[in-house]
């Protein structure tokens, strides 16, 4: 099956990374092309952002229409443009933040999700409430840490993670964590093994979901919530 | 005061029907500036659309920042890019979805939105969500007619208007209509006063209460949700 | 326009006070009367006080029918009255503690209630219920200082007020303070600049929404909710 | 034990209908007191009759603090006073609205509440709210029945009742039927043996529920939602 | 009445404490048999020992059907087996759980459940979701403490739960306490005066609730929830 | 990868269809186990069933403990013992009613479940809150044939899912059909073309999902909700 994975932002080497994580997971007979729109902005921080990248990011959508992809993924914690591609595409389209949610829920009794900063908090408690998983959710818990500085120094980073998360599960009943930035991705085991806690890595999970839903045939209802927009219907 | 309010889609003709109504209710003291952007959908009809008008309308935000607007008002029944505008404004901002469910929610036990056709009801459901309006909101009906034949058929329109409105009455328990779609504010009366309900026009109210709101001294908190993006606070 | 500002309890001095502070509000073409009952609860602190005030209230509503008031406003932090009000006046009736609930809810991610002492608490939070508003209250917080205590010791004052505005931001994620008690109203703009948040101070804004909702032609249904009460029917 | 029941209203027919009713049904060691006020509302069918009958019904309560009593009934379906009874009382307090919903919630997947007309049904569905039972109750349905015309035309009242409870079992899902008016209590039986559906009679099933919480030993908390009016306090 | 009263899990020893405990409390007309199944799980610790108790507790309910029982009780905090109960039986039966959350309910404005170790935490909170009780449960605590511990320690355990119910008190805004484990019922008295909370034992209240229901007639209805199953209909 | 599927009910016949149609769709490295309990119900048609297949379900799945499953998947669309099995189990266990409604949740704006008689609608509600999904589901609904007859009249019973989905769309606003009963399966294709609805087969897609999650290294947390049972435990 063919797979078509668009990082939001438009960044080169975030894209190569994704790519290069994805490719160890993905299933023997999926063809997968990892891309990110020219010229949107570099990182996903808030409203702002998820909008500028809108037009990126649908660009990308409608070229694939005629490329015989039987999914794409958007791969960016914020699943922006989610509804929109879903209606414009005649295949499945999955978003990482929405899919994980979903199979979080599953995992535990109730999630927590690590962000970066703490400004970012509310803008993530409103993505719980579009998904309608407040019943699922524990909290959303800054890490108080940028991606630089997870880099810069991984045991302070290590430290921060494991607390974090344990204060989520101690404080707020969390069981699961749902992983909501970049960076974090290699301390999942630690966080398993000393918590007992279940990692969700999104971009991983939901490629595999992907694939799931592809072999079992399920893709959204055309029907009326990701009905074809009527100025599209027009053009055709 | 000087309040800025954009119709998101590129109609010229709409946003000077708009401007021409909000005139005749402003308030004495304000200097109403009525806009829309250049190039963008000509209808706001899908997920696509909202997102496609974004970049015009954030155009016409991040403009109006050195022209010492009160406040903002987003003019089109979706409120597309609400939540960015009130990120990278210092001025009030309000949408005229958002603002007209909390006004019809204290105006009786609860309220319907009569939208152009079936296909936007699950959407304008998600919208109810979004604004945390469940609890007020009895239902969501389409009217199943478009702007042009409300425009050709004024009788037909008129009754059409009065069952569809009747229906959230009386199956939904509705005490309150918003008119979710234009062309249909000239029927208001009728159905006040056949049906008893209150009918609230979304872009008559929001003028009205972001006028309110200056004067009260008002405005999103920056703290959290609406606080600066970080990628306009580095160009800062 | 005419508006009627009723304060539910009978001190004199307290009613006076509110004149002052809403007279400097008010607009232009607003004739105000600003009153209270006679012989009722000097405060209202329980539902008993509640209940108690009612009769007077109602005395004064059903009084304000032949004089053409185009609004009454219950002027009480917790609205005692504010359905029975509805249904027996013609006019537009809104609550300052229902109207700042829904202010609040549009100016960030979510509100916190400041109340005197932590006995209000419960009744707060039941209010919230009352007016649907669960969705966007982060917390009901006691100040914890008694009117007398915030004019004795302003110092003090300001310092708990910000230190408790403060704990509802961080633990509860409040970006929005409602001032639910008087004597609170000259600490707003510390609690803004230091915390970044929005303050509101219900009487006031309640106040500007009247004069909104009367210039937009908005009351409240009579069909359901508020319709005329049968035993005032059977008078007519 | 002995046991106040007061029925808000001031019909002394009605009073004496109940008083006969609850005898037939008290426990062997219940001493009952039957009462209702003076000179407030003839039947509450309003927010402003439960207003109304306030101060009539808590100078009842107020007077029964130095007679012993183990517990007081409100027995009005719209439990008039019921927070402030608490909060002025020492001995258990119950409303037969609250008390008959939490029973119906127990047996059967959702409950339906009959009341009068359809203009009550607006002010039922927010009684559900504030007993915080959304999630069990499946309808408020109108039997569109006064209580004269239920008492002058027996078949056609029970044959309306059927009609009304069938439809709220087969498109609602309504297993359990509220009276929640009076007159209705004779057709329980026919109800029960035709719907399967369990039939409650709010005073009857209260009254039971208030003798059985007085043995076990339990009344409401002081803490903190119900605690002693400081207006009473300070009189003590 | 005749009530049989069935303790799931398989302990003689628990089972005659409760006999003792309930045979106090009964009523004069009350005829009461307390069992346990035989050779099922000794203690209810878990998902896993809540399914194996199953097939003892159903043999014990089908049996009792040619008993002539008014009504039947599942007495142990998690309510196994409570909907198969009510399927098979022609009498009222009630579930601890379930009855004593309705109750406490009632009695202030949110309680708490203690549990026995914070790993019953999260069952607890899917049971209050069972029983749509989510808006009345202000938390779950857990005690920290084996039923041994408290037995061996009575000075320990009375501090310890002083400690937790205060503290869900004034951090959870907790008013009732639900002894949601054996061994603590006899604290009840001093959690009431030092902290002003009601403190609710399941088994007896759900007996005398239990009484007052059958006194009531009122029992769960069969028309859908709680039909015959099939597979017994079938045989009869 | 080594998965388990277990059909809860004792149905041989069942059990063999269920692994024809498994084996059609299941991955290339999948080693697939169908199996089913000797000697429970042979069907589950009430909670009644769902309690008496548990020892024979539990027995399988922890003799499955040696036998190095990668996932264990209970085939009953009432995921009987769900939460028991990922307690007692170390690797991934997931039901079809779960996984599938978290599918149909992210396939449209809500699902319907069709269940095969209204006797059952009540126990499938229950379930949907039982898994938090109450924001995704329109509608639960009955198809009123038995299996017998669908597989007696397939054009009857083609005519009565069409019927019974298309109300389910135009009615509720469903976008998507779970199949929640057996003997549906074949009808899938005709509702999706013709109702524009997506259908889903809940066995189908949960094995799919089953092999996505061991893929990508996700099992239940079992820190909580899901540790081991005590009784357990002390046995090892």
């Amino acid at each position: 099956m063919k797979i078509l994975v668009i990082n939001p932002n438009s960044s080169k080497e975030m894209t190569a990374h994704l790519e290069r994580v994805l490719n160890q997971i993905k299933g023997d007979h999926t063809e997968l092309t990892v891309t990110c729109p020219e010229g949107g902005p570099l990182a996903i921080e808030s409203a702002y952002d998820e909008g500028m990248c809108f037009p990126g990011v649908m660009d990308l959508v409608l070229k694939a229409k005629d490329q015989n992809y039987d999914a794409i993924i958007l791969a960016c914690f914020s699943d922006p443009g989610l509804e929109a591609a879903r209606e414009v595409s005649d295949c499945l389209v999955l978003g990482i933040e929405e899919t994980s949610m979903h199979v979080a829920a599953m995992m535990g009794s109730a999630f927590t999700v690590l962000t970066m900063t703490d400004k970012r908090v509310p803008s993530k408690l409103s993505h719980v409430r579009r998904f309608k998983m407040e019943g699922a959710c524990a909290s959303v818990r800054p890490l108080g840490m940028s991606v630089a500085e997870i880099e810069a120094n991984e045991e302070r980073a290590c430290a921060q993670i494991l607390d974090v998360a344990g204060r989520a599960a101690k404080e707020d009943g969390a069981e699961v964590v749902l992983l909501g930035c970049a960076g974090m991705a290699g301390y999942a085991e630690r966080v398993e093994q000393e918590l007992g806690m279940t990692v969700i890595d999104p971009s991983s999970v939901t490629l595999k979901v992907a694939e799931a839903l592809v072999d079992a045939g399920i893709k959204q209802s055309k029907r009326g919530l990701y009905s074809v927009p009527p100025v599209l219907q027009r053009k055709e």
